[in-house]
């Protein structure tokens, strides 16, 4: 996998290495208040509803007709498509630079925290299939990724509480390293202390690509702890993916804890309280409100082949591992927890 | 680029090296009933009608679904897509394989002598964008190329005239060593003469690609000597790909003596009757019959970023060389042939 540039501004006014001419900027709709006159300096745009409606790919014919006229006049070797926007949006520009012409040059400059510190990494492009998430996409690392000050800091209040997912996920997966400089931060952790510790979380998911790069060794996989019931309770209950995946994460501690996995308990437990994670009470009251969850979990694992998953689990910060398990062990955990009745 | 694997077989039945039961089959429905017992061995099967409409990506998310239906209880890791058919089933078989799942196994079976020289080697695939033919794409190079005699030689007898205009483009571009084994064949080239030289015309195509995987060094591009008024040819007389290829060869053989750019013009001109590429006077005919051709070529090319197309002409067998040429100076050609009144 080609490694992307890194590279960090404290102003959108800053990024000039780009010659915006021959570029195609792909941007979030929601941007247009804030970044205005940042949005006019590129003469060939395109505005898009972010979420996963954006990565169906039954609009994808619609959309590729539009860029392919918004490209036309600049040539296939200088074509610049350059994404600005969270998640969705940089899956769908990231697949839309993968194929388009048999592939063109790709930016990324996330506007979230999510897409900053995980998903704008790491190559992964992606498009749904109807409910299915992430069927189609390609690996096709962006050269570049503007990580700039204004824009992640612009977010609204909501968004770094939504962080705290993928920022404990991350310091779990990576050790006590990260996890201890996270931990001098103030709870709930505010933007200037994600922005600060950036740096540290993006080492952290590159150190797990790096060893895995096309995902062929279960290595990589790890980077999806907490989402197998983080990924329910997001499309169920519609919770924001980072406060899904910090649900999750709750769910795969006590899960490890109670299959006597999980070591050092008392140090992760002192420490996740200041993370803010969800407590296990909260977790079984949200788990409360999924009827039939049984059903839920094997639905969204619907195109695997049995009725194994792979789960997540952690031993302490730095030794998480995936194992098959099977939906019923979880179910039977639900009911040590009292979910039922 | 990764290399592909050629293996040359007689018959459907001794395909044995792939587990069938991993394997999803696109198949041409033209080839149902020659070969209805082959394709009942594979248990997971998809036929589609060939041509450009497959191609374009208006039907790809009614196609994917459909896929994703089949390849239900196959792991992604062993799913493994096997196209069997023409250029259009190949380019389009290659593009989901390579964006499904982020990219699972490819094998090919070209059924047409063009696939079997050209498209089914060197990995690109290919969507349409409405008119535009392969606006969308990726490199993917198919793991196995299945060669069968019994599937190349049960081909229409028009198949064998069609495949004269790639066979002598390879020819043309590869020089007097290819071009003097093929001149040992009879007048019109038969489908067992094909099948003979067969590992002579692929290795002529890889020799190209080896220099220009990804098509960065104008190098690659010379496979399109004869597309340009070929393309023309094909889209607006609806002429098979391989006899408008033919045409369009004729066309910048004749242009390149015109330019003065041709040496060895008898023995290339003695060579080409053998051949049974069109002469001048039938390409002279064919092209009266285009209303506005200089359009046409504008049209065509739409999407470059100017007047100029890149233009493949012959100095001798084994050296064909790209150069910027304005469409006027074809038109101006055109009229030194008085095709305009």
């Amino acid at each position: 996998l080609k490694s992307s540039k890194l590279i960090y501004l404290n102003k959108t006014s800053e990024l000039r290495s780009l010659d915006k001419s021959s570029c195609l900027l792909i941007y979030d709709l929601v941007l247009e208040k804030k970044f205005k006159s940042f949005l006019k300096s590129w003469p060939r745009r395109y505005g898009v509803e972010s979420g996963e409606s954006l990565k169906d790919v039954k609009h994808f014919p619609q959309h590729i007709i539009k860029i392919l006229t918004l490209a036309e006049g600049v040539s296939t070797k200088n074509l610049h498509i350059v994404s600005f926007g969270g998640g969705s949006v940089g899956d769908f520009s990231g697949f839309v630079a993968s194929v388009f012409k048999r592939g063109v040059e790709l930016s990324n400059i996330p506007s979230t925290w999510l897409a900053a510190v995980d998903s704008a990494h790491g190559g992964k492009t992606a498009l749904n299939v109807g409910p299915y998430k992430n069927q189609i996409g390609t690996f096709y690392p962006a050269q570049n990724i503007f990580l700039i000050k204004e824009v992640l800091l612009s977010q609204p209040k909501e968004r770094d509480l939504e962080a705290r997912g993928e920022v404990v996920k991350m310091a779990l997966l990576n050790g006590q390293s990260l996890y201890k400089s996270l931990n001098r931060v103030s709870q709930p952790i505010s933007s200037n202390e994600i922005w600060q510790n950036l740096p540290k979380l993006i080492a952290g998911k590159y150190t797990i690509v790096a060893q895995d790069p096309y995902e062929t060794k279960n290595i990589r996989y790890l980077l999806n702890f907490g989402h197998t019931i983080g990924h329910v309770l997001e499309l169920q209950l519609g919770l924001a993916h980072g406060v899904a995946v910090a649900y999750g994460l709750r769910f795969a501690i006590e899960f490890s804890r109670d299959k006597g996995i999980l070591t050092e308990l008392k140090w992760l437990e002192e420490n996740l309280v200041d993370c803010n994670l969800p407590t296990l009470k909260e977790l079984v009251l949200k788990l409360k409100k999924l009827k039939n969850i049984e059903s839920l979990l094997a639905q969204d694992k619907k195109l695997s082949q049995n009725k194994k998953i792979n789960f997540i689990y952690v031993k302490k910060p730095g030794r998480c591992f995936v194992k098959e398990t099977s939906i019923s062990e979880l179910i039977h955990f639900m009911k040590v927890l009292k979910i039922y009745g």
